[in-house]
């Protein structure tokens, strides 16, 4: 391992998170908020860890760098955010215990929205806006913002970017990366700026509709209000956000085809195809469910769409916003939820789980091997937005999937120990936080959250994000002895 | 597709339980009951069906036939098999409709156990006993007896045989497969009686005690008793049916090599190690944790060591008997559980789950793809017994795995449908059945039954029993419209 650029890069990432943390400072700042101080002594923390790295010489034989960098990178980086993004949640007293305040930042830049907080409203805006800004920070990615901002696209950084796009395989926009990823965040900030200004025009507060956009576009869920979206009490805006969860949860490329005017090509795109069907398929089944059940008091079918519209969006984008407590909706309507909570959104957008993408590749690389098992004699090609899908590629998507179940289920045993949830509770926690989302059923469901567990399973389920968000590789690199032999 | 070929060895297997459906009619006899023709009957019906395929006659060149065959023949052995076996349930009026006797009948065969009767108690013996003898046939196997008592070994057969084994690889224990099948009976057979002899000096009674290990050697666990083992209340059958639950989830190639003197081999087997050190860990675990907590009160660890070891071998053998009411015990008992019962038994056993030497290769084959990531350049190799396991067999185990995943998604999301049950009952539900436990948790717990459930739901919950005991592929077949294409 080349520690050297490894610490260099990470250098650099903290000093982002530095410069990032003066925002809030701007916030308390407006609302004549005493925070100041809490923000400030992270932002040297985090200046005093990352000034050493900038005096390491490189050779240059030492610039050359590999994936398994890359993993390490963006492993470290998570990390060392989180442990000092938690800091102002203490320093301002708004999570006294600081598991619970790692907790809660992890869950902020995994853009998960677990909580441990019951009642947000009373928090001072500055932490409330942080909050919030950590959903979005963590949905594009800080490796991705650094190559945006840095003037020469890094090697290194090329690496750790590769491992923290989401999805089996990274889409090239242009040949270089620093160009990629400043349109990747440019699409971003537009589309965020966008639905400001649609929740302004609902009527939604100004501060509201900032940190709901962040949180929004990230995919995280955070709300500034207890009730969620549900304290708007507005058919507008929650038609607006489940709109823009939707968008948020679609890969970023397509927007960009769409922007260089390759309409249909994005339109023909296979992964979002298969997603929008599952979508509107999901929202139209919840519907009738709801409507059709005795336990939900829904009686309008117009009603039940609306609410089975939301719920579909927030939870198959892994947002996990709420409009209602879907917790008494009935078996049929939990199922299809679990179902697309493991899904998630699609590869190369900021929603977690396991991608649609991936899900295709499963469930079509194993239809070919039935198909070869049942005519030997044929050839059978698995193919992707008509492309030939590698072999390599499909083995790794299996190992993904194996993975991805194994981490879930020793987790969901892990946090079983205690004896605070039921089944229910701890499976869904273990999905939800594995698959980013937010809320669970139960005991986590919509209108609870996640405090009740106590520090050990908050640990577990904070490793469970990271393992979500990064994709499960950078993690095992970190946690590999090998990482740190010589 | 060889049709004649399938055609003629389905005839055997009807005469077969033709022969089978005798048994019951003894046990009529000496019981004094009234319920002869209700046998009778479905014997000629047999018969009548078996007939016909006797006088295809073959070409030289169509006794030639490959695994497709094998694998029809097995699914529509099964098919078969469970359609007229299920008219005794209907013809005594033990089970008044058709559906419900299916799904007994299919419960019975693929060694699951899953009932919808709640008083077994007043039902004939002669009854009972084809009941339980259906687990004991499903067990070992129907083309496995067919092949032991044929004169001479059949290549449609030997086919079949390996469709119908349990576990990724079919072990060879001779080179004849006639006289293989004939040592595994044998083995069964023995230890039927061994487990008989047992029982009664323990005091049950000579029809318990016959229909119990019936049962518990087809790792099936239909009782004969309302409260099943419980309703004995002595240790001493608890701690004997304990044992066997356990010696019928072993691969009977140890059996054979134990006989043959090859004890230590046999203790070196990696897949038995496995699955015997999770069985001891877990039967710990739960009893520390039923211990410990205030929801069961038991307060003593004798008490506790004796409820969770019979519990953790019922379910991890996947026979389903039960001993106490075990829905009532904490969620980290019940995540054990669910574990042990997606894993299930060793390979070459009768037991149900994904198998023991599945769960081996699909692990260790990641940890070396993982392995491979990180040490790019170092050659790693996925070994099992000692011997290199092929990537073909990993690509196998693999498919495996997502396929038994999709399925048992999908047949929960279909169970689901109906406003029965609570989330944990549909998806106990459903691994019960694709895993061929017995009970689940909730409404199908060990103290209930599979009655509520629609005759929709009961279907679904039906062919997931075939397609778990017969492991997948040849229901497949059956279901693949390439099949019938000429």
């Amino acid at each position: 391992m080349n520690w050297k650029t490894v610490a260099k890069i990470l250098g650099k990432v903290l000093i982002m998170e530095a410069v990032m943390l003066c925002l809030p400072m701007i916030v308390a700042a407006i609302y004549g908020e005493n925070t100041y101080l809490s923000f400030v002594i992270p932002v040297c923390a985090l200046l005093l860890l990352a000034i050493p790295t900038f005096l390491i010489k490189l050779r240059e034989d030492e610039k050359n760098i590999y994936a398994k960098e890359g993993f390490a990178i963006v492993a470290f980086a998570w990390l060392l955010m989180s442990i000092l993004g938690a800091l102002p949640f203490v320093l301002t007293k708004a999570i006294p215990h600081y598991v619970d305040a790692l907790f809660e930042t992890i869950s902020g830049f995994t853009t998960t929205g677990a909580s441990v907080l019951s009642d947000v409203e009373s928090l001072p805006k500055s932490v409330l806006f942080w909050r919030s800004f950590t959903n979005w920070i963590g949905g594009m990615g800080v490796l991705v913002f650094l190559l945006a901002v840095l003037p020469k696209s890094n090697v290194g950084i090329m690496h750790a970017f590769r491992a923290e796009a989401t999805g089996p395989n990274v889409g090239k926009l242009t040949s270089k990366m620093g160009h990629t990823a400043r349109i990747l965040y440019g699409i971003y900030i537009g589309l965020t700026l966008l639905e400001i200004v649609f929740l302004i025009a609902g009527k939604m507060p100004l501060f509201d509709a900032i940190t709901t956009s962040l949180a929004n576009a990230g995919t995280g869920g955070f709300s500034v209000r207890n009730q969620s979206i549900a304290s708007y009490n507005s058919l507008y805006i929650e038609m607006v956000v489940t709109v823009f969860m939707l968008v948020f949860s679609v890969n970023f490329n397509l927007y960009f085809l769409i922007l260089t005017g390759h309409v249909l090509k994005a339109f023909k795109n296979e992964e979002a195809r298969a997603y929008f069907i599952t979508v509107i398929a999901s929202i139209f089944i919840v519907a009738g469910n709801i409507y059709a059940s005795s336990v939900t008091a829904i009686d309008n079918f117009g009603t039940a769409l609306r609410y089975s519209s939301f719920q579909v969006a927030s939870l198959s984008s892994t947002t996990g916003f709420s409009s209602i407590d879907y917790n008494a909706w009935p078996t049929l309507s939990k199922v299809i939820f679990l179902f697309l909570m493991v899904i998630g959104g699609m590869a190369g957008s900021t929603a977690g789980g396991i991608k649609m993408s991936r899900f295709l590749i499963l469930t079509k690389s194993t239809a070919a091997d039935i198909r070869r098992m049942v005519h030997p004699r044929e050839i059978v090609t698995v193919k992707l937005e008509k492309e030939p899908v590698s072999p390599a590629t499909i083995t790794n998507v299996r190992i993904y999937f194996v993975t991805w179940v194994a981490i879930f289920i020793l987790c969901t045993l892990l946090v079983s120990i205690e004896d605070f949830g039921d089944f229910m509770t701890n499976f869904s926690a273990s999905i939800s936080c594995i698959s980013n989302i937010g809320p669970g059923f139960n005991l986590v469901g919509p209108a609870a959250n996640f405090s009740g567990y106590t520090y050990f399973s908050k640990v577990i389920l904070s490793l469970e994000m990271l393992f979500g968000r990064l994709e499960i590789f950078p993690l095992i690199v970190l946690f590999s002895p090998a990482t740190y032999r010589k």
